[in-house]
């Protein structure tokens, strides 16, 4: 006998809903824990573990993710899913060009991120299809971003997202093997910014 | 019995002189066959074949470079005293602009190289009293450089050599990694240069 779906269960309406926001809040509780715990112990970190740490059992994580690499990506996806809409919500309340050096400074966050959760990832096909389509979102979020600080005249015309995404990316592997972590990132992403040359005023 | 040395034998100065020259020769032939070896094969490559490259027997080899560390060494040194000569004569010959800007090519090449060899040296104490001569060399020859673009008006005063340094060592490691090769560094290098924001003209 096939177990009906939860919404075909005789159960009120009312009810259903409140499971659902029920699993969707565990869902997210069990992304959040396992961010944390993936970065601090690689993405080998107990499972168990990040299940008492988002307050749920071990069972509702096995049901939510099947396997481990199932919540590599989704920890992944959901990174990639937040810078795209900080994109939106940093368009609409700074400056073109504050936006998107804020913006970089995510992504620079995301992809010391994926770095760390790359050696789960790597072994998948399914993994390069994830890549794709966090790679599109990405792209859209910083064209968005990029196109309006151009507008602005905030920057050159001729810089490519490829290439600021490129720089951005570098200096976050400088930044990881740096004493001085994400600072420098940042640091280095200003200087960039402004360029070497002196600016005539 | 000690064996004398070669200053010390009974043999024509002119003829001594020449002796050493043609040592001096060797071990410059050794090291430029070694950093082509060491490129394409990684630190391990046969020394025997390097040898061979070089145009000498395996003993010349192993009398100058008793260990493959000392080899590695020699290499590595060579880089960067050549990378320091270079220094001075694009000083001699270039705009301040163009001057700095080459020789940050050039230190990023070097930075590379040191990565290729860094399996190799890095076991070892010495390892460390190398990389911090090295470090004054460039650093010697780097200031050099930027404080003179700094006078000319052409880099901003407050930019700091280890930055500058730390972000050509961020575009040479994402150029590693990078399809593109040295022309993604050389690439990202001209875009900080200039920066990403318009130029008032």
């Amino acid at each position: 006998m096939k177990t009906p779906p939860i919404d075909n269960l005789q159960i009120p309406a009312s009810e259903a809903r409140a499971l659902r926001a029920d699993a969707r809040r565990n869902v997210e509780r069990l992304i959040a824990a396992a961010r944390v715990a993936f970065a601090a112990e690689g993405s080998n970190a107990p499972l168990d573990d990040i299940a008492r740490a988002a307050g749920v059992g071990s069972g509702t994580l096995y049901r939510h993710f099947p396997t481990r690499l199932a919540l590599v990506e989704a920890v992944y996806r959901d990174s990639v899913e937040r810078l795209c809409a900080e994109g939106d919500r940093l368009a609409a309340t700074e400056t073109p060009a504050a936006a998107l050096v804020d913006w970089l400074r995510g992504f620079v966050t995301v992809v010391s991120e994926k770095r760390g959760l790359a050696a789960a990832l790597s072994d998948e096909g399914r993994a390069q299809s994830l890549f794709g389509e966090c790679h599109a979102m990405i792209n859209a979020a910083g064209s968005a971003l990029l196109d309006r600080a151009k507008d602005a005249g905030a920057i050159r015309p001729e810089v490519p997202l490829a290439d600021l995404l490129k720089m951005a990316k570098a200096f976050a592997l400088a930044a990881e093997t740096s004493p001085e972590g994400p600072a420098l990132a940042e640091r280095l992403l200003a200087l960039s910014m402004d360029g070497l040359r002196p600016r005539t005023s």
